[in-house]
């Protein structure tokens, strides 16, 4: 694509020479004339000039001397869009491995795409246009639908659901057993995990994380929430539509989260939690089991309260920490 | 089963009519009347009288007008026994799967069931009804009892020894080496990670949990204890019989875990600290290296403390945190 | 080797009788006549005498009565000299197992061990008595250098580059895609994750760990740096050579990571940190967001401080806990 098909594309205001040919997305700083970059924020800006990229998105009103420039409400999002078109990945040959194992009641669409050392156990379903790299386990009864990238080693216990367009990194477990125990006489007896787990349609999963399926209930995953690595969901537990959820995160049994719920690294709810729709909870923070994140709130800390409070608490603690009085008996 | 020969099976008393037939196992939302389901606490009990369930366990004394019961001690007890029947997995063909490798030398039990794309190396033992379902990893002298159930993508290094009735989750590794390195002029060495890795009779581990063999000597989980997923468990850790170990919790080197302790989520224990019997540790608690957390004391927080301790700092805290003065300077 | 081999091979000066054949290496308390053992700590040499090894290493100056001696300057270290000697691992043999699933055109060395279910994807390189055990995935033009050893179930995404002598344990996943996405009218659409990652030589790698490609750059693990289990490196991330970083740590994008770092377990470095050379970070700390960790220095605690100011504020809050009254306000 040249840089003039890229602008008309993405409704950009083209400033410069148009005709240059972009083959690539790039940093600024490593950018060449066939690549494409993007600066957003004043210092970007700055060190625009230097860039050698043969195109940069810059936001609206703003021009860069001396470089091509296409200028859109959303520089990134539009480096997003555009790398979408140049990145796609070659769509992988139709059809299934002469090594996989496919068991003959599972339905697998002509077009989906099933590696080497994959297995389908009976009355699985696989949708159009799917991808299942490798080494997949797609257990007995579950449904994967059209357009979804597996990569290898994924493994769906038996009976999960998985919408569209669902990208799952390597290493994800999906249904397996909650971590529910009845203790008899000391004895810790295996408390039924028979429950369905949904995955809806646009999720992102990262590597190594794993989802467990309900218990009696439902385990769900709305539609288009991003997950990180190596983070944990537990038995029953609710998440919204258009979650972020980052690595190392977990989310204990039957908790409840809204749309749009942001958490950061290493988060931990509590069982029975719930954290209500656009909640921001930072980085380490643990919610208590049943407690509940309103609304909106940007909560942070273990106990996890307010960030406004929090703030005191640290400063307080600092005052301490370097000899003085705590701040908030100085007057 | 009717709910008639249920009552029967757990020694519980019938109210209402036992001739129906029960075919699964459901929350009380969920439950219709092919369905056995429990209450125990009040708010359950309350809403019991809504359920479609055929049969309903409850506490002895109780009844529900117009339900169908079983009185029993331990309700959710009585479910989970029950569920083990009706839920009993068909049990998977006897024999090896013609695409799995196994080593001359290695023992399979006639009636193991060995599913496709398995590696067993040399001079491994695998005993009676025991499932490996998929791409499970079986390393040279490995010893696995009778009647488990390694889901897919599990690895066992060389040399460990698995007991029976072992359940381990998809990914699960048993044996890799231990964290253990001796930094000569700035390099870091392997120190040798030789030792053992004993997993004793019914423990189950989930989802790509990991446990690391001994270093010089033996890493070790007892009998009966369950382990969460993305738990970590060093070298040369011991752990005692009938723990609970929730999801993301950490135990460094040579600690030992007395029996019938329990730790909640992203818990992290230091290396060489102790945990005496009984011992309940919170929800991303952090116990010292080398620290001794005492018989039958809950502890929480980072330095891990008794639990009435952590209330006093948190009401502390809290007190700051809203701009009063700390509650105990209020004399 | 006879002990006498063994203190002429680390130039040790040898005590007792150095004719006894060395098998194996075990601790002080499982060591027989045939096994090395070491003490270098005043409580183990107390111990010392009670050993059965044939053969102890212990620091210059020392003897034990009636035990057979090697002094040097390292004991620890010397163990591991021999301990890599004693337990080498056998040679696999070399050639392609006939399950593995190789692309005609990827270049693998003659002398490379590849097991059965390995993948290896189009235009990929694995160098020369480098070992990939079983059902290890190579994405397509991935590097891998000599002397590597890859344990089950490692999968590298397309495009990696992996030096020499890297060993990646079991369930290890490097190049899966960052976090990183746009939101654009509360949906957010996936940033580009297109940028390289580098595994520097003699890098180890525990199970189950991740870590992610660059966004648009580049993720770098430095040489002789050693990573444990269920570790996250997200994009981007930089990470210096011979640190060492403990189970469960999770490294923020773009973070910048000197060399000889150390951190312990359940560290959180948030994104854009920079963490200086030579520094140490304790358990479960947490470094906030574009924070620096200054050379040398020594945090711990959320957020990350001094080791020395934490003391103020752990001794502040047992005093509180324990009734008193803080003892800074003793005064």
């Amino acid at each position: 694509m040249t840089v003039d098909e890229i602008a008309r594309l993405v409704g950009g205001k083209l400033e410069g020479d148009g005709s240059l040919a972009i083959r690539g997305i790039a940093s600024l700083e490593s950018a060449g004339p066939e690549d494409l970059s993007y600066a957003e924020e004043p210092r970007a800006l700055a060190r625009a000039r230097q860039s050698r990229a043969g195109g940069l998105f810059v936001p609206r009103g703003i021009s860069v001397p001396g470089r091509t420039t296409i200028a859109v409400e959303w520089p990134k999002a539009a480096l997003a869009r555009v790398a979408e078109i140049l990145y796609r990945e070659a769509k992988p040959a139709s059809g299934i491995h002469p090594t996989a194992v496919v068991d003959a009641s599972a339905e697998v669409a002509r077009d989906a795409s099933i590696g080497p050392f994959v297995v389908i156990e009976e009355g699985a379903r696989v949708g159009s246009q799917t991808c299942l790299v490798a080494s997949v386990f797609v257990g007995a009864h579950v449904q994967i639908g059209s357009q979804c990238y597996f990569h290898p080693r994924v493994t769906v216990y038996r009976g999960a659901r998985i919408g569209n367009r669902v990208t799952l990194h390597a290493g994800v477990v999906i249904g397996s057993d909650g971590f529910g125990y009845v203790t008899v006489s000391r004895q810790h007896v295996k408390f039924p995990q028979i429950g369905g787990v949904v995955v809806e349609d646009d999720v992102e999963i990262g590597s190594n994380s794993t989802v467990d399926r309900g218990s009696l209930g439902e385990t769900r995953i709305g539609a288009g929430t991003k997950v990180d690595n190596l983070v944990q969901i537990a038995h029953n537990v609710h998440i919204g539509r258009n979650c972020l959820i980052a690595a190392q995160t977990g989310i204990a049994g039957s908790v409840e989260i809204g749309d749009e719920v942001v958490m950061a690294g290493q988060v931990g709810i509590g069982d029975h939690a719930q954290v209500e729709p656009g909640a921001v909870i930072g980085g380490q923070a643990g919610v208590l089991p049943g407690k509940i994140v309103r609304k909106g709130l940007t909560v942070w800390g273990t106990p996890a309260r307010p960030l406004s409070e929090c703030k005191k608490i640290y400063a307080h603690l600092s005052a301490l920490a370097r000899g003085g009085r705590p701040a908030d008996h100085k007057s």
